[in-house]
């Protein structure tokens, strides 16, 4: 009962419905599941592999940059949200209750934290009382719930896994320059990474936390032509440390409000992931977060579990002495056909053929997943080979994405232009915009558009033009998009 | 305004009074603190770099013996508990409840996760469908929620952090076996890494979780005589199975419940290393999980800014390279008193002290936080002497405890010896018990001593007694002891 080799056939090809292949992916490739809960889903093993990749580099980087790690808790009192308003209408509408304890009605309601601004503001007035205590530098992971209406896995759902950094500083350009380094961190992370480019900037005041006085965010595009928010880095002020009283001694002992930040990203990088660079045939995972890096099928003809499978199992262990992720799909009930089309439809960046024949010839045939090329690899260039071949990879994935971003952001100049774009195509749009809240809001209305970003100067763009809504008189140059 | 070196002596003795030492040394080592909601605490960086290090060695095994992570929802519907009643008895007094999300009442009650059984029972009904799919090795890390009416951080918490594994088997045999491998591990983990003897068997029926066939356990003896649960593995047999339907057609084609194990360990362990290792002066952490394993403190007299902390540099360097977590503790508001004394209430294995006349004569004095023993180490032996003194103090630490664990083990023939001993000193009694619950119940109630294990056969130990409450016939023996 071998099962037949037109596995992917069966996969929605993304050009034909890309949100309808999206979902099919995440099922197909067991990277997640619904939970019986609506708006949960459960984050399944492959896909979990991708998650734990992405923690540890972005760990590493965090702890790099001087940060600790630690753990506030889950629960929320209700009095805490309130004590800043802006905050608490913000997320209030999302915010998960508990009100029983064991058998008890509880006195406060407990929010189930769609954030840890509050909690750890609270703790920071007791940690901080002198200059000598800042800056306190701290990172959580942790899981968020947030009660979304609608909800989609990895990209939106009523629980999330993510790691929030909340920072406390002496002064306000410490709280900036901590911004804008962890901004930086993140682009040059997901770009390196993830092999996602992302355009990064400020928001506008409509798309700002709440309770931050400015907002930055990494932006990408994906394929297609709607943009993902991947991250964002909040320069939050004095507004939270007024509100929980959180104050230092400095030298010449004046008590002073510490300026604080604070950042997150989620697992709403693992869809990014999918949409970025799936095909029609499935996923294709960069190297550096793919759970398995090279997947070693033996065609399985003769006796090959005598004369194929223990050259297999030599080069599974010349590859894993590397360091890299590798296995060896050695399953009985499946042809070599069934199984190229499953490990293609899970995005294993590498596949290592090795046949009777190639035991003679000693080499092996390789198959990139991004490009589908074959390449022979005689046994004793391996160890040299396979490293370069993943790391082209990596960047052919970043150089095809990028090409994606450019041939997709759209420099107009009438506002019929930008909604004609909007209606077809998609991508980013180049514009000036006025400022005023009230043209962003009707061009959001008409077009389910926003301003994803505020540029940059650019010494090598225009400077000045008019607004693509009112024509007012602008220099403020912004990136629209539809956004998930 | 230096701070004087008598720093240590505001710590409440161990000796004077065990419990208020535990919780001064959470709170002077800044492992955790207080949240202002009853009950819960925040881990902070030094204590949640302890759990990384756990996390890390554990993670290293679990993954190791063929299990993977996976991630679950946090909220479980009310009639997914409901379904197994045992189960549900056992955890609805300390279940957390949402009952509202966003605006909306909810319809259905959801628990904040007291355990993950009856969700991903849920789910692997969905997925588990044939032979082929079985065995499921998944493991969990995450949060968890029980209502507790007396807590006490790191030992008992409403929320604390643990990893759950769950599997799912074709045969009893297979489920028993992973049941054992994996108590075997927790062993093995647990005496390597936090160098903590433990003793490691089955519960009796009335300590057994709620739903499974049995319960293992392993047991430590904290050194104020009481016993702390380190690590449960449950054989569940078909008990949920049958419950949420996870059924597989096996080779005959023949529909069949899996058998299932579950498991876990928490951050109740950090907890047992500050009560194992602590004396007097504050903690003493094994090497293996220490956060800073080397703290290199320069000797600030005259010009050491330019004399000794160059060369302090270059040792943290060196040992860097090696792999070691080292830190150089540079404070200019401290004097080297105040320093040593720190570092050793917070536990760091080894201290490095270099001042200019060690500069002189080219060594440094190392001081182990296990024995205060000082040594002079030459410069050129730093690379080699140094991963040995820290081998040499994990193991010690581990030789201690068990040495306290072997001189507080009793073999006690009557019952008002047994009383007096739990009166006293405590420790674990190892005793002759009927194997009735009654029997159980009333030592419980009269002396607060439960049953920690029932004892495996041992050859060189007497097969048959009297039980020391009834004094029936029994070849039953088991370590009773007051437990945390």
């Amino acid at each position: 009962m071998k099962k037949d080799d037109r596995f992917v056939k069966q996969i929605t090809p993304k050009s034909a419905d890309f949100s309808k292949w999206y979902l099919e992916m995440i099922r197909k490739a067991e990277l997640a599941d619904y939970a019986p809960m609506k708006g949960m889903m459960v984050i399944r093993p492959y896909g979990y592999a991708i998650w734990e990749n992405i923690q540890r580099l972005l760990d590493e980087r965090i702890k790099k940059t001087g940060h600790s790690n630690a753990y506030f808790p889950l629960f929320i009192p209700e009095s805490f949200l309130q004590k800043e308003t802006e905050h608490l209408k913000g997320f209030s509408p999302e915010v998960a209750w508990v009100t029983v304890g064991g058998s008890e009605e509880l006195e406060e309601r407990l929010a189930v934290r769609p954030t840890s601004e509050a909690i750890i503001g609270n703790m920071y007035s007791k940690w901080i009382k002198s200059w000598r205590d800042l800056p306190v530098l701290i990172n959580q992971w942790a899981n968020i719930v947030r009660w979304e209406k609608v909800t989609r896995p990895f990209l939106r759902t009523t629980e999330f896994l993510w790691q929030e950094g909340h920072t406390a500083h002496g002064t306000e350009q410490e709280a900036v320059d901590e911004t804008m380094m962890i901004l930086d961190l993140y682009k040059e992370f997901v770009e390196t990474e993830l092999a996602i480019p992302v355009v990064s900037g400020k928001k506008s005041e409509m798309e700002r936390f709440a309770g931050a006085s400015d907002t930055y965010a990494i932006e990408a595009l994906m394929s297609d032509g709607k943009a993902l928010q991947m991250g964002t880095s909040h320069f939050l002020g004095q507004h939270f440390s007024e509100v929980f009283n959180i104050r230092y001694e400095d030298k010449e002992q004046n008590l002073q409000y510490v300026w604080q930040t604070s950042w997150g990203v989620s697992t709403r990088l693992v869809g990014a992931l999918i949409m970025s660079h799936g095909d029609d045939s499935g996923l294709r995972l960069p190297p550096n977060v793919a759970p398995i890096q090279v997947i070693i099928v033996p065609i399985s003809i003769g006796n090959w579990k005598e004369d194929v499978l223990p050259a297999a199992k030599d080069i599974e262990r010349e590859l894993l002495q590397l360091g890299l992720r590798v296995k060896i799909d050695d399953r009985e009930e499946f042809t070599p056909g069934w199984k190229f089309s499953e490990w293609e439809m899970r995005g294993v960046p590498l596949r290592i053929e090795i046949g009777p024949r190639d035991i003679k010839n000693k080499h092996v045939i390789s198959v990139r997943r991004d490009t589908l090329e074959k390449e022979q690899i005689p046994f004793s260039e391996l160890s040299e080979r396979i490293p370069l071949v993943l790391q082209d990879i990596q960047n052919s994935l970043f150089e095809s994405a990028l090409k994606f971003q450019t041939e997709n952001t759209h420099d107009v100049q009438t506002y019929d232009e930008f909604q004609k774009i909007m209606d077809s195509q998609r991508g980013f749009i180049k514009v000036f915009w006025c400022g005023e809240p009230l043209c962003e809001r009707k061009i959001k209305d008409e077009t389910m558009a926003t301003i994803r970003i505020v540029l940059p100067e650019d010494p090598h763009d225009k400077k000045e033009g008019h607004c693509i809504l009112c024509g007012k008189d602008s220099n403020k140059r912004v990136l629209f998009a539809k956004a998930y």
